[in-house]
């Protein structure tokens, strides 16, 4: 089986093609273009250079959230498009265990953060056991950086940070957690589709998969159009 | 510091641009392509979609070896090019250390096995400290991998195996380690431009260059064409 995997939930542009053997090609940038000038470029190159088609394809893996707002709906109209196109389905893969995914076999407890503005991160706890098998501890959520380390201090062991919350947060993480922090390096501390990839194909294989027209991303926070929306409204009821 | 990496030691043509923050870009193919076909195309591509040029970088790290004598010599040959050409040092960077940076802060041992032909992998072995900083165990090597086997046995802990010796001789190695083998998922399995320029990026820091004229990949055995030569040479004497 083979997926396209497309990755665009934060900063990071990433679209990768997989197979249950290798990583067959993996594209990233990570610049400030907006996903919407980089995205559909990557993956025609990725095509032209591999020399697949849609039709080689099983289904598009599509990190599905939580993320940026923008990011998302770039990345689910992109995914949207080409499976209604191509006749393929879609499998939505969650965004933060796809960020752990990239520190497979990793010795500590892994904590992706993405930055959720507002001094709130996308967060979530994963490890991976002695077989590298990865267990979920604490759902995804949104929560305020300094609740986040309060609670991960309970854990009692070190615990690796991932993601691009960590140049906005971790200066308050290491004051408040000392030694019990850790950092990914540079290069295993984005999202990479690839990984995105990996997870997709687990899903495909056990039958988790959505339609083209049905697929939406996994917000975890409504946008802040929608708050300042509610503000507006809450304020004219007062 | 900004550094550009090239990565063409076995099947998978890799390029990326690092710096100390982040990987900005990452172009990753592997494919039946030559890297003479593939390498440029793909530095090109991610010049112009990142909008750097070579001015912009402080050294060219490229994957010195050991691998595919061919492969070294198109990284090596493109890697003195645009060295020369821009007046940028070159860095050298193990390739075997390379593949295990790709697994960075992994509990297991880490042994990449690269297909050395004639049943033997080049290979070496390395741990990642509880700090996160990788030990080199072993030095690079070209071994038969029953020998290999044999020696790890002696370790009586897991080792994680990666790198394209792994199609190869996985089923070797399960039956002989058996409940010790552990094998890298696929997007964590091949080499990776990123991981050179992690190490390329410490190495440039340390001082660790050297002229592109000066630049020679690392062998560690000597090549089929050598190897046939001195056999003739050899049959000629007696």
């Amino acid at each position: 089986m083979r997926v396209l995997a497309i990755e665009s939930a934060a900063l990071v542009a990433s679209v990768a093609l997989v197979d249950e053997k290798s990583t067959l090609a993996e594209y990233t940038l990570n610049t400030k273009l907006t996903h919407s000038q980089t995205l559909l470029p990557l993956i025609d190159e990725m095509f032209r250079q591999t020399g697949l088609a849609g039709a080689d394809l099983d289904a598009i893996a599509v990190s599905a959230g939580p993320g940026s707002f923008t990011g998302l709906r770039i990345g689910a109209a992109t995914a949207k498009a080409l499976g209604t196109a191509w006749q393929k389905p879609l499998v939505a893969v969650p965004t933060l265990e796809a960020l752990a995914q990239g520190l497979w076999g990793c010795r500590y407890l892994i904590c992706p953060i993405m930055d959720a503005r507002r001094d709130q991160v996308y967060t979530a706890l994963y490890r991976f056991t002695e077989a590298g098998r990865p267990e979920g501890i604490r759902e995804a959520q949104a929560v305020g950086i300094e609740d986040l380390t309060d609670s991960l201090m309970q854990e009692g062991s070190p615990v690796l940070f991932t993601g691009d919350g960590v140049p906005v947060f971790q200066d308050v993480i290491r004051e408040k957690m000392q030694d019990l922090a850790r950092f990914a390096p540079p290069h295993m501390s984005r999202q990479r589709a690839g990984a995105v990839g990996a997870l997709g194909l687990a899903m495909l294989q056990k039958g988790i998969t959505v339609e083209a027209e049905r697929f939406a991303p996994f917000y975890l926070r409504v946008s802040q159009a929608e708050r300042e929306r509610a503000e507006r409204e809450g304020r004219k009821d007062e």
